[in-house]
């Protein structure tokens, strides 16, 4: 039994975004599949799916020793239990820093310089892609309807205007995390990945550095182990 | 001339988590106010106040090199520049970490752990708070009319589902953070402070663990001085 858990699913951007470090950091992991069906959530351990009206995140049922939130995923690694994917991807890449992909910076400097495009993509990036990505995909494919086309236009041009920051940032830095890939833009692969699926493309494309960066992070072997996983879930 | 330069302002939720964390660290540094005012928004190189139109905070305008969302506070330590008030505190606390308060922890499980409740304050808690703080005190204050009651209302609901988390951790935990006062409790300062002073008061009320720990870090002297700024600015 491996010593690291995660509770999740494959096709949750939250828990491919933990996936992503594991397997750049060539990690053993056991994914533990969890119930999002039924009415269990209703009863004691198990949590709402829907907990926290503000976000539309595809939650799941945990025990609430594992997350008290209730939503996927979760992490265990030996007797520590965590959960919030930032955090469990930051213990990873600190906890496992010499082990297979550097997803951190050495110099302080360099690594303030990320930490800022890391809160950039939770606080700005995030909370729009994660909307247009249920709007324009997670939507369907969960049988909840069809997409909210005028919400999804309000969307894509919130998501240009972030963009047009990371178009600049990319224009004087290979990656937003700086010289080398790293953790802030490895947590942007679960959207981006899902976005470039959808007609939200276009807002990607439309931006040359951020075309030749989705690319180039898209491109990483590590995240096609992550794909590969979902397809055999 | 201080190295350390905040731009923004003392009444700023966002400028006044990174004062806190000055203060907790005996630091120099000088606030740098911001222009707030008239339409230079709309020239380069400042930006909009409402850039993203997911987010209610409190903007303001700043020249694109400090901060290209043109949102409060930008940082400059010498020649590093910084923006996003967590990504700048987590570098203070980690810079400076033998001045002042302790805001980390040494053991990686203990920083796991706490890592853990700094995401659920930026990703669960601070998207509600921040928008009870704008309905139930800036608004007024800004002149930009009275509360949305439905709204608030709605919103205090959101913020008690995720203070019944906090009230089961606090039941274990002295603090957020683990058990000692950390970046994860300081980040909830400014608005627990901001609500504290509203009728949703209440909801912390409510939960005699959450109550002891507000009282706890609301008595804290650096955060007696980041309000004393607020009333000399």
């Amino acid at each position: 039994m491996a010593a690291i858990k995660v509770h999740g699913l494959a096709f949750s951007t939250a828990a491919m975004r933990v996936l992503a470090v594991l397997h750049e950091k060539d990690l053993e992991f056991e994914l533990v599949p969890v119930n999002m069906a039924t009415g269990e959530h209703k009863k004691e351990p198990f949590l709402s799916l829907n907990m926290l009206s503000s976000k539309q995140h595809i939650n799941a049922l945990l025990p609430v020793y594992l997350q008290p939130f209730g939503q996927i995923p979760a992490f265990e690694d030996g007797d520590l239990k965590m959960f919030e994917s930032r955090a469990i991807t930051q213990y990873l890449a600190h906890t496992y820093k010499d082990r297979g992909t550097e997803l951190l910076f050495a110099e302080p400097k360099k690594m303030a310089e990320m930490s800022v495009w890391q809160e950039v993509e939770a606080q700005k990036y995030d909370p729009v892609a994660a909307k247009l990505c249920f709007q324009l995909f997670y939507k369907r494919m969960l049988g909840m309807g069809e997409p909210d086309e005028a919400l999804a236009e309000e969307l894509q041009v919130s998501l240009g205007k972030v963009l047009d920051v990371y178009e600049a940032r990319l224009a004087g830095s290979k990656y937003m995390s700086g010289d080398h890939f790293g953790l802030a833009d490895l947590h942007h692969l679960p959207t981006v990945n899902c976005l470039m699926g959808t007609p939200a493309k276009a807002v990607f494309e439309a931006r040359p550095n951020v075309s030749r960066w989705v690319a180039d992070i898209l491109a990483r072997p590590a995240w096609a182990k992550v794909l590969a996983m979902q397809n055999s879930s």
